[in-house]
């Protein structure tokens, strides 16, 4: 619901100054609305757009220089009088005429019409064009009578960077027409939306449905169904537009330009979401997309829901909706000169600063292997062993998930459990695709304990990841590793940890499990035990460990309450650690 | 809400499919993120932004030239992981070093700082910056334990810049820090943000009610008020954020940056409306704005609220902050080159192509006056005349603004009395302003008429409008108007009105009343009466007319219901021209 306001009926009028102020690099305040703050240049035809408030960045946002030389303003939802069309028709002029256009509405038709009159009578030749885009208004052939939406977009940049370009009046009018012949689009809303200051909506959809064609001031659409999923929702959207395309202009290999537009409650992330398969549906169906606009183009305050519009290029509209434009909202084209041409002198193929694929970009984002060459057999031989090792752990903390949240919810927020789920199974998985690439020891560690932190989520995950990292860079690729490397690698794991995590022995957490686990293996390497025997050892004592931490009091930093509360319950993180060592004890008892 | 997703377990991967689909021509796909299509150019340090998704446009939505070379994503208000962020850092490093840089959370600091020491040990200079603006977060003097909200944008900015300048990467970490230190930012909340697929809100704001300082996860707030004005909100946010301004900086005269944030659901016209009293009061504190930002720049799904940001500028950022950039959500700088320059060729102050005032501007708006010089002393005492009767008719309206509603209410929305009430009361002002400006009385109808058609709302007031309009025309401001030309202008409004709204004669609207006044008006005149004999005649007959309407069918197209339910009552329309012309007839008697 829109909230901030101060005199309700003066909202529009207040935005339009706060705007004005915000760009004033662009825009001029004039009577009626805005237009740039640049006089239109001698010799070119003007475009001016319009409409009822409430529709940012339609129409004010559009105004500069490549798009619309004025935008007339009317209250919100509600047209601009003939006035103050003709007001910013005038002062929008450059002595080439001038191009009225707007959604087809009642009232802008009229008063728009109207302000072509005045214009005219004063010797500004002037035309007027509505938009007529939406599929779900009015039934097919009868085009010319449904209400314009979305569909300004393409029509008024089309027909501006016609204007830019220097065609004369009646073309700029020709190109306006053609791309809304051209253009269609059909809009769903899951909530209406409230005007400033009304005491309640100002038309609702019920939750969990979804209204079809509903109109953005709320007018009638076609059919109300239950919300959908955001791939039905391209469904419907591409093939309600595709099923009403143009005359004449074909699907398999037409080139199309598409909106994927928010009303302004659906937002950017949803909206990538829906076209994801929007993109993906319109490839199927063989058509070539040019230049989409995925974001808030043309919305209605706050309501809720979204459109797809496609525009049916030719090539004049290609060039025309691809030509550059610079305005408070909407801009196109290229940028950042110096930059861009720096970058163009030193872009070869597969140096620095030339465009690259999906394949070379993913290549750059990889990390260097732990060896240079392949991985030497015995390494390889002992990656599948901890794959072997994650899968059994997996296993175990998908039994254990209960009881580790039971004990981790007496002082802490009961995700123990949930997290080193989510993360060993994760871990499971990277290990195997690592083990099936031909990975070494170290390689699978790393992999693992990557995936690790990047899913069990929270700070135990990192800490999972970070000791299997050390414990990878330790083992290597290139030999099978010996039991005092491994045992190396879990102290180097160890004292990572402490250094991340800020905790001393006796703070109540996994390290009080983890610091008895690598003095004992130590030990038992010293000792001359094979590896398998050294870690069932601190396997026990690990485990041993962790029970005893029900008689420590957790670190600094909790809450005393907390503290109080943990006595006598051992710390989760130790216990899960504990598990783990036991379970990778049986792993390689096993060998 | 969210409301569009698939699985919502992969909400965040696929919104970053779309939007790598969308914008494929500026970003890459890469493991954890995203990074510009074109690889950085060598010898350029590459600045990889991040966090959480969920707050489009950052943080992938800012990666282009002159911005971010790669952003990090993680899933919805989560931290990506160690391996993630240091493989986006990988594939933007360019050889000169990677900036990588997030809001201050936990989580990121962590992640961040990881990927650090892994670039490090593969060879890629590497450094992190936390930004820390969000005042409200924890007191004065402990600013670096701060949260990071949209004083991202600032610091993300004037760092990316300084990379494309080409400084070291100890020179743009020494620009990220300034700037962050330079930069304060106050936040208010209305209202929560449902996570994908999530049973309920993740945190929520009692309804007519303001959190300020709430985090953009729903962190703790400092206090939850009333909600405020647009004004009141101005007020506590600029205040907010100057009783926190860093050391040494100062207020008076101090050159600043400005970002108004909208949070997902505060849309832009609400930030308009915010955004004029947070000027207003930056002026007045004596603070000049430099290139302000109003719109959503960090946003938290569609949660409800805004933020105001500040960054005090020195020369150094300043230049850093303007410089250009072209990414997909993000543009700043020239644009259109071609376009640009022919403006600049042609742009001597006052002709086409020149920069304009606000003054300048006003005047290309009015309209041509009616008369090439001063006004006729006759028609100036015409137009008096005309601004007394337009009072008479405004106070006869509001008398019977119950009555006419009542009547309009049988067959028609009821809003007709509301509309003349509106109408007249506008006409009314701008008639006596007309006169006081010295206008003839042309030119005093004509801006009755306007402000009739701008301020009535509805047909009824374009028709009044055009009525007024077309009697101005023959009135003119040359001459006092005589009988004859009175009588022309009134039939050339009827022609007008019959042309606009397609009734004819007999169609139950107020033309009924219009024609047979007309008729009465233009016999009186032939038989070479006064003015005012014939005007009072032809207003009996108007009254009678109107009366007579009651025994007529609604005109084509109104639903028959309505037809039906109509019999017997008059258009109150004509009613209403009744009442005028028989309140203008007494203004004439009197005289």
């Amino acid at each position: 619901m829109t909230r901030l306001f101060n005199d309700p009926s003066a909202f529009a009028e207040d935005a339009k100054a706060g705007f004005c102020d915000a760009f004033a690099a662009y825009v001029v305040d004039v009577p009626g609305g805005v237009v740039r703050r640049r006089r239109t240049r001698a010799g070119k035809v003007a475009v001016v757009v319009g409409g009822g408030s409430g529709h940012y960045p339609a129409f004010a946002g559009i105004v500069g220089p490549g798009y619309a030389d004025g935008a007339v303003m009317g209250n919100v939802f509600t047209s601009p009088s003939a006035a103050e069309a003709a007001a910013v028709g005038r002062a929008a002029s450059g002595g080439a005429g001038v191009l009225l256009t707007t959604g087809n509405y009642a009232g802008d038709v009229l008063n728009f019409g109207l302000a072509v009159e005045r214009l005219e009578a004063e010797g500004i030749p002037a035309r007027y064009v509505a938009v007529t885009d939406d599929v779900a208004s009015v039934g097919k052939g009868a085009d010319g009578r449904r209400r314009g939406i979305a569909g300004d977009v393409p029509v008024f940049k089309c027909a501006s960077a016609a204007a830019e370009e220097g065609m004369s009046l009646d073309e700029v009018v020709r190109v306006a027409e053609k791309t809304n012949e051209r253009t269609r689009t059909l809009g769903v809303a899951f909530g209406g939306c409230t005007l400033p200051g009304a005491e309640g909506p100002l038309f609702t959809v019920p939750e969990g449905r979804m209204s079809v064609g509903l109109g953005i001031h709320g007018e009638a659409g076609i059919e109300e169904v239950d919300l959908p999923s955001a791939a039905e929702l391209a469904r419907t959207l591409v093939e309600g537009v595709l099923g009403d395309a143009p005359e004449g202009v074909g699907v398999e290999g037409a080139r199309v330009t598409a909106l994927l537009n928010g009303l302004g409650n659906t937002k950017y992330e949803e909206l990538f979401v829906v076209w994801k398969d929007v993109a993906r549906l319109l490839g199927e169906r063989g058509l070539v997309v040019v230049e989409p606009e995925v974001g808030e183009l043309v919305t209605s305050l706050d309501m809720a829901g979204c459109s797809l519009t496609l525009t049916w290029l030719d090539e004049e509209l290609e060039r025309l909706w691809a030509a550059p434009a610079d305005t408070p909202a909407y801009r196109k084209g290229r940028l950042v000169q110096g930059a861009q041409e720096a970058e163009d002198a030193d872009g070869e193929d597969g140096s620095a600063g030339a465009v690259r694929s999906d394949d070379e970009a993913a290549a750059d984002a990889e990390a260097p292997p732990l060896s240079a060459g392949p991985a030497d057999e015995g390494s390889r031989a002992a990656g599948a062993v901890v794959a072997d090792a994650l899968a059994a752990i997996a296993d175990r903390m998908a039994q254990a998930e209960d009881e580790l949240g039971r004990i981790d919810a007496v002082a802490g927020d009961g995700d123990h459990g949930r997290g080193m789920v989510r993360g060993s199974a994760a871990a499971r998985d990277a290990a195997r695709a690592a083990v099936d690439a031909g990975a070494g020891a170290g390689t699978v560690l790393q992999a693992a304990g990557d995936e690790w932190a990047a899913r069990a989520g929270g700070t135990s995950g990192v800490l999972w990841g970070e000791l299997l990292g050390a414990l990878a860079r330790r083992v290597g690729d290139d030999a099978a590793p010996d039991a005092a490397a491994v045992a190396a690698g879990v102290r180097a794991g160890y004292e990572r940890l402490g250094e991340l995590g800020g905790a001393k022995p006796g703070d109540k957490t996994m390290l009080d499990a983890l610091g008895p686990f690598c003095d004992a293996l130590d030990t038992g390497v010293a000792e001359g035990q094979r590896l398998r025997e050294a870690w069932a050892r601190a396997a026990d004592r690990a485990a041993r460990a962790a029970d005893e931490t029900k008689d420590l009091t957790p670190k600094v930093g909790r809450a005393r309450p907390l503290a109080e509360r943990s006595k006598g319950t051992p710390d989760a993180g130790a216990v899960s650690l504990g598990m783990v060592a036991q379970v990778v004890a049986g792993v390689l008892a096993d060998r």
